[in-house]
């Protein structure tokens, strides 16, 4: 349960209350807001704050006057136009801020991502809770046997339980011995900023992060593909949800031109024509590495 | 008149909507939406959006679950704090997007800004209107004879009227020629991407501009400051009042810590300390150059 | 003759020494270094520091102690890895530093890029010189009659020959104007600032341009496109040529992935699988635009 | 010892051999190319590359087209004068890269300095060797009482021991585990990018990281300053060095404008003026609240 009564009490409070405003409104986006999306074990996705809709894109990109001088549906042709040439800035014009609760090792992930505005729970200042992730037995992946960034099947019996073992007899112990360090009964207590150090990477932390939507589609382009790592992913798709019911338009327009779609190379592109006038085109008379040619047969599926 | 009729109309059917929105409102923006504010002679600053206010400050300073949660009293001195000890992050998570239209030598000395969203009306794509700065009498300044990057005393009589006539001579010409080149009677008519390199740098664009309150603070304290050029100065004016009226607290603090302070260096702080010990320091005696020692006079007014 | 003398001696004087370093040096690059590619018919590019070379890619993607310990095979496969699977950050890793001199409406443009570091030229400052881009004829292209933001055929004629001389006749007008305007025979002058606002855009100006590799491929992608404005493409072109000399293996990479590549849509990839299974597919039971489906048919050559 | 042998005959070997370079080259960082400084128990910072130095400031600020034009004594005036007045661009034209080992809470807070280019060696990839940071004794602080983000005194005796034994235990069963779980005698062996999450935050890790001058210096204002974490501060100590040599004018600059300098309020600058004509100002005269004053009173020392 990633909210205690009093936040859901706050959470709920603030739900509850409307105020009238001027601004461009996405009826989709104010349903999330404040609405906590659980994800993983412990942790959430919540909207905090937006800036635009799709028509704000499109006015953007016209730099316009007003907002709906155009119909709905020259919008979409206009959004579809500017995600197909990237034309980048009118997506930028759009803002998202949402509250993420995150294991640390997915955070540091994340943080890679260095177009955003971040605010972290500090762990200099404040003293952690004890909360960590512990895979699902079906998400306890082995290692991959034939990529060193990959994951096999899930792991089985005796050593899954091994596993298991070792991740909550660890977390718990350091997070024991992270409170003995910085307790205060009569001794000084080590400071909390280097107390933390003893904490594993599934200990959750969380932030505020805010974000233009172009750089979010970006993130999402990467960190909702079939190669990130599961436990990004699962925050990837929460997130994608958000972003299809605040700008459709857009989300729709993405969907297609980039999770869907594919960067075909100069030789990739050679192949195809070669393909399409009924030549035989193997990986030797490709041009292609094995590597480059196995992702082009996934590609062609 | 920077707005026509229609655009007029537009904007009004704009401003008279309101919406119900669970998001952090700040009345004080809510009055300035849509609603062109005039600079120089033809140009204006637009509100279009805008996300937080002073509470979402705090609330992403302390990573909070809800708002309200400290009392007023307490966020202000959270800002102020932050503030003087230059934590930007909570800053940036408020965001606001403007409309502006500015001359061209304008918008390219605001435009070494990047931290920021751009979205410019395409003189590639689009014809521009006949609308060029022409300095108010008062404004047609000398060039400084002690600074070469200043403005000295108005030029007055003869020589200015000569100066009024040049610009506004040329001026039009220029754009006379423009059109000429561009029309399409009979004739192909000039690329638009090629006719407009005739226009000059006072012709006005117009663009929507988006930023976070922190680089927009950074903005306004370079470009709102006495030696800024006038013609931009007056764009930073104008948003000053807007910011004030966004997030009071912020912008309070701005004042203080930014605005209205200084930064002295360590030989400035010993000069400091010299004098207030009863020493008799001059500029022979202080380490400084005679420019930081006259910048120095100037600090302690 | 975009050098004077005095500038041609100090640029040659700065190519004649050389000093030892223990830094990675590309062979390539020190050819290019202090020397003006023209561009146009003033303008230029000139390399004036980088830093890193392919083997720095490889160095930084491996985060490895030394340089060389792989064969210089394994260092083009790596850098083909890297530009398939989108990483971007061994790219950023290398960087180089440009003098530019360029007309101002393509400065304009190219500003637009903001992940670079920029010091032009001050017109507030300084005076500048007499240099207006006049395009040679075979580049004074018509309006596209099929797209707005598009050239057609060259004019020809009477019209070119009254195009050439508005443009030439209203720049060396302005810039006569320009001094008079600041002179100061007896006169106040007026500020330099100021009596900029009446150069045209075709005006020349300059400055350094620093940027990381990664993100100078995404300015050439863009700018040395076909549908890039001409004026802009000259200079993507002259510096593409640089970026071929300095990392081989990127700019191959580059070249394929990129520049010949092409991004195709979940649609559009579900009608080459249909095609290839051998249906007839047509705009109509394409599921594309007919924007769309003419810019797909033209990628299928 | 934070080299294996075969690492420090590759750095050595590197070292030995120099190449000629037309490029700006700064005497006093070539001797620390490839070196590597020590810091804490197993860290250290490595100078892999550089880009440009004081006369290359002065260089890009007057948009030149050589270098050594101006006396070295002018060079000191400019780079002072730049500095003085918060112009940032000519520094952003110097460009560091550096090879850092650091243990990953430091990683952490270092990673929010987000204006630089890093690549980090990768958890999900590659096994994590068995080096965690232990504090030295003296540097065992406890948590101050006054102060939520600071540290006291240092832990004394059973305490102190009770808490390296704590540190030690901890960190090198958590790695047993981890090697544990990712072995694969005859199991499959968890994935490497899940069996990292056991890691404590005291685990080194190490990244490239790539940085222009005008973002390190702001850097090193936050991060070598007293009220930094004592555990980045010691980094920032080892890079101010590398700087000084580097850089010496600009460093010197910095030193006495950023470092040693102070950010004065309008309300503190009010302060000083009063106190300078002989007024006797307390905290309850001064318009600041007891924070503040007593921040004051420390810049007034």
């Amino acid at each position: 349960m990633p909210l205690t009564p009093d936040q859901q009490a706050e959470v709920d409070a603030q739900r509850a209350q409307t105020v009238p405003t001027r601004r461009a409104v996405s009826p989709g986006m104010e349903a999330h807001l404040y609405t906590a999306i659980p994800v993983l074990d412990h942790g959430f996705v919540r909207v905090i704050d937006y800036m635009g809709d799709d028509a704000a894109i499109c006015q953007a990109a016209r730099v316009s006057y007003g907002r709906g001088t155009k119909s709905v549906q020259n919008d979409e042709g206009l959004i579809r136009y500017l995600m197909r040439h990237w034309h980048s800035t009118p997506f930028e014009m759009c803002e998202v801020k949402l509250h993420v609760k995150l294991p640390v090792f997915v955070a540091r992930q994340w943080i890679r991502h260095r177009t955003a505005n971040v605010n972290e729970y500090s762990a200099r200042y404040s003293i952690l809770d004890r909360e960590f992730y512990i895979p699902a037995p079906e998400h306890l992946a082995a290692q991959s046997v034939v990529n060193n960034q990959g994951r096999g099947a899930a792991l089985e019996g005796e050593e899954a339980a091994r596993v298991l073992d070792i991740l909550k007899t660890d977390a718990n112990r350091a997070y024991d011995h992270y409170e003995q360090m910085i307790s205060q009964d009569g001794q000084a207590g080590l400071a909390r900023e280097l107390a933390r150090m003893n904490l594993p990477a599934n200990i959750y932390t969380q932030w505020y992060w805010k974000v233009d939507l172009h750089n979010l589609l970006h993130f999402l382009r990467l960190r909702a593909d079939a190669h990130a790592q599961y436990e990004i992913r699962v925050y990837a798709d929460a997130i994608c949800k958000v972003v299809a019911d605040w700008v459709p338009f857009a989300y729709k327009a993405f969907e297609d031109y980039r999770m869907g779609g594919a960067t075909m190379s100069a030789t990739a592109l050679d192949c195809v024509r070669r393909m399409l006038k009924g030549e035989e085109v193997t990986q030797e008379t490709s041009g292609m590495s094995k590597g480059e040619w196995r992702e082009f047969m996934d590609t062609l599926g």
